[in-house]
């Protein structure tokens, strides 16, 4: 940690913010200079240590900035946990060399809908299935999902094909019933930070599939993944979905595919993007999924529907069979192409 | 709604589109002209065939752009509720010609350190004390707030000084314990799209202060209003506190005081700003507050600890007790000035 | 300078790290600590040495990051300048302890409409007198201003109705054009970083009004500031005017209000708002107007029109004529009420 | 065009609106309906009955918003021009079917860096040098670059090396000098707007490399590429170099790369990506170059340096010569897996 003086700082000042890193124990190192002076406190600090020094000094007067040099997530962090994080469900690997495809409709509709979506999948070499039956919806009237009605049918379609399903839960007295039906628990975007959820579902134990909120930040998001692994939950993939749009005339989202090499970096945590989210279009989504898999990324989540014209949510962003079938056969050849486990 | 084609769509496209809109009983207007055709839904619509059609018509070919010419939310609006809203809690105003100010630490430390707050508010001619028992960090290793023991704190504080009181709840499950504590239901930035959370709030008929997300559009934050206020409950209340800076490094967010008179125009609710969470720096409160004033708002949250040197949690933003009693006189000297009530 | 190195940083990484500061001349302090080691750097750095280190730093491996402990602007500075400066133009005062409005219509359009503006800025107590002569504007096909001929209207009217007057330069080829005509050269938002321009607008010795860039972070419009401030050009009257907005569906921009009292507090340059651009919507020009008085800025630039409804651009944000005059009333009364001088 | 009313708008509001539209010559269609009147402008509007409509409307009573239903860009746009764009620039293709690698460092520094430079692009397969002469810094106290000197150097190990050559120009009274020296003009992001340079570049005929400003929309960046387009020069490359990032501390932009397929889907010019600005981070750039490749760019823009740790500026994002041969490599091997020429 740094502490940066105002220019002009007293020396009454400079010695009140040292006192406060000596009463936590620490020893800080006043470094004069340039126009300012720093403060630095070279020894480890616990986050106890970390998060109270911030707070304090923070209220000081001729206090200018506080930095901090060390991120601020451990269990996510590559530089505490050097083996990169490969989950597996039920025999599908997900992480460091595979390349896993997230794929079916936005909403669970009806059993037929659902088990046809799941056989387009199943036939296209796919392993993962997808479906929302509690739906965030912007608006309260917007349809708001098949409930546990859908979990039930997705719980049966995804045993019947033999795929591991996946779906959302919107809040931690929800997780047990979401964990009964589904394998992987999803978190999304708008519940990034949802820290009861959060915590809940780092208790389930269940792999958890957690979405970056619309505007945080890599800290932010892999502070959000440290909630649930500091339940003593191993088991989080990570997953862009796009950020704020400068510009939401063309596409609904801005999809960041620069956070995928960040995150490989600087956590051991499986990175999946989802184009659909994020461009909001379904003529993009191929272009943006095979980039995305270029870009090192771990998997893909894609929106299909087996008839998106009568779809009952965003219909715009889904992919038709063909389309579907289409993409699967370029992301498997671009993946051996690269070398990399499909 | 209107819905614009392509350049070159073909008859049959057009066509498509004018049948799904006949399919939901409506009758569609086709504008030829410009470069593209136009084709318009003149009748109400009700909220699911809005977003039905939405859905269908941005899956169809030759489909360029659907715009919605109304507004998404309709309880929250004054084009159907024309009398601005004035909420009563135990006999304090907030709303429409009234000025309230918000005032308390961030969280609720002890016994001693609350009823200290309580003073200086109350001394200061404030109606409604403020503080966290439920604290939603970013990083799981800071401090989580008193919980329970805080509200219990909260309300026996709030009574002795005849304070309203308010704190966050962070889930749906917990809205029963906080609402058994406080008068206000505050839902926070990062939950203002937690669903449930929302729903649970409107059913309680608690007063909801709902904080505006750091990315939110104004539509996405008057339809989460809309969410609690179709459960019955009319009694929200609106606040600013910042949205995501394009520069962190002065202030920790930018807070849009623009949007102060565009919900006052488009919303009957009360619009509350916040700051202290705004700007993230003390000295910068005070003159966010009285712009805040100024441009129309109908009250202040403001964060005040006894000993901002001390404070567990976000010392670097709280007022001390001097500078909020001198920003408490200038805001009534400036009510005053404007003839507004405080 | 800090320099964070990466865990796991070698001895030899940190060497060079060491070396390279070493070769300009400085003596690195190495901090080992935490997980990681930091390296300061904390002798007073020249302008080239700051630059040249971060550049070649950022290029040796182990390097986690660098950081500044320092601001990069000098001139622009608070810290290197004391004393607020106060731009005199013609008897006009402008910055720290006076209030100024800059009125007039967004495109000088007509003798006949740009001294009927006039009159209505001095009848209603105005000093400075805008319009625009050549219009930047996004798309080719949109009126582009009346150009030289635009900028003689201009110059007889500020002459025959004594009024300061500013106007638009777009390239720093036409400074000496426009510096003939007017009293006052604006550099519009999307020029804060056309550095030609910068350099003469600062050769010309003519006051400059600087508009933030919509995406400009404070230290970006501080050393634009610099720019011209190092041609050895003291007058330089900064301008916010909205940033780029999270939703553009009810304001063309977000007003960031709240770089005011940064600004103030860093600088000791004059500090005007314009919420005619910052809103784009006329009826909250005057909310906004107010709120920036409050929050400290030391003028506003507002656009009205004689007749907006036939106004060659820009015409929803501008005022009538009676909504000028009732806001330049309020303007009046306001900073009476707070002890500024108008 | 479609003008939305308010609700509860008034007759006399809506006859007012149709008048405006009539005064035009045009013919207004009027569509009662849901809560609020709409009204349409079905003919082909000229630009100029488009902007003047929009000014005068947009300041009418009871206007709610006044939505274009057509794309503002005509020469930019598939729409008006089907064939994709292919730029000759001395027998290097530039566009649809071809990709091309512009390399070389941020500055020309020496003969001697950039001829060495000149020699690694060539040997590595590649046809366009890069570097930067007349440099746009954030800072007055940086490297302001060689200047003439240092076109002269380009100009010279360009021919010598059998290159083509591309450099910056920042003001329109530059374009001359710099079109002397260099095969294709740069126009750098914070200039995207900078109109009298564009419009001289525009009347150059040279081929231009136009770069999308860091908070520019799709359709600011396709009418900036339409103030060149309008001046008769067909030859505009368009870029994308990164937008503002909603975190600045990983990388310095967010590079959009769902802008490739957006732009080449609405415009039939070329498209290329820059992955070095894009990220401003060394090891992130092949991934991203990778990306923009699969993404369907028609090329990339990469920084590389003999030696990037005596660069003089930028030196964290470029490529060692070792790092730039092995991505040229795998970009040559990837676009012929793709079938694309390079």
């Amino acid at each position: 940690m740094i502490i940066s003086m105002q220019v002009g700082a007293t020396h009454e000042q400079i010695e009140a913010v040292s006192d406060a890193i000596r009463q936590q124990g620490l020893e800080p190192l006043v470094l004069p200079g340039e126009d300012r002076t720093a403060i630095g406190v070279p020894s480890a600090l616990s986050a106890d240590q970390r998060d109270t020094l911030e707070t304090i000094i923070g209220a000081l007067e001729g206090v200018n900035k506080v930095t901090q040099t060390s991120r601020p997530y451990k269990l996510a962090s590559t530089e505490f946990h050097r083996d990169k994080t490969i989950i597996d469900v039920k025999g599908v690997k997900i992480g460091h060399g595979h390349f896993v495809v997230m794929g079916g409709p936005c909403s669970v509709e009806s059993h037929e809908q659902f088990s046809e979506s799941a056989r387009i999948v199943k036939q296209s070499g796919g392993t993962v299935l997808r479906g929302g039956a509690f739906k965030p919806r912007t608006s309260p009237y917007s349809f708001q999902g098949l409930q546990e009605e859908g979990l039930k049918i997705m719980k049966q379609v995804g045993e019947d094909a033999g795929l591991v399903t996946i779906s959302e839960v919107m809040s931690g007295d929800m997780v047990g019933l979401v964990a009964k039906y589904v394998d992987i628990l999803q978190i999304g975007a708008r519940s990034m930070q949802n820290f009861p959820l959060l915590i809940e579902a780092g208790k389930s134990g269940k792999p958890v599939f957690l979405k970056r909120g619309p505007s945080a930040t890599t800290d932010e998001f892999l502070l959000a993944a440290e909630y649930v692994l500091s339940q003593g939950n191993p088991n989080v993939i990570l997953c862009e979905r796009g950020v704020m749009a400068i510009d939401r005339s063309y596409t609904r989202n801005t999809l960041d595919l620069s956070i995928v090499p960040v995150l490989k970096e600087y956590s051991h945590l499986p990175v999946i993007v989802d184009p659909s989210h994020g461009t909001g279009v379904a003529r993009y989504v191929g272009p943006m999924a095979k980039a995305a898999l270029v870009a090192g990324a771990d998997g893909v989540m894609i929106e299909m529907h087996p008839n998106p014209k009568k779809a009952l949510s965003d219909g715009s962003q889904a992919l038709t069979p063909e389309q579907y079938i289409s993409l699967m056969t370029d992301l498997q050849g671009l993946a051996r192409y690269l070398g990399r486990a499909s």
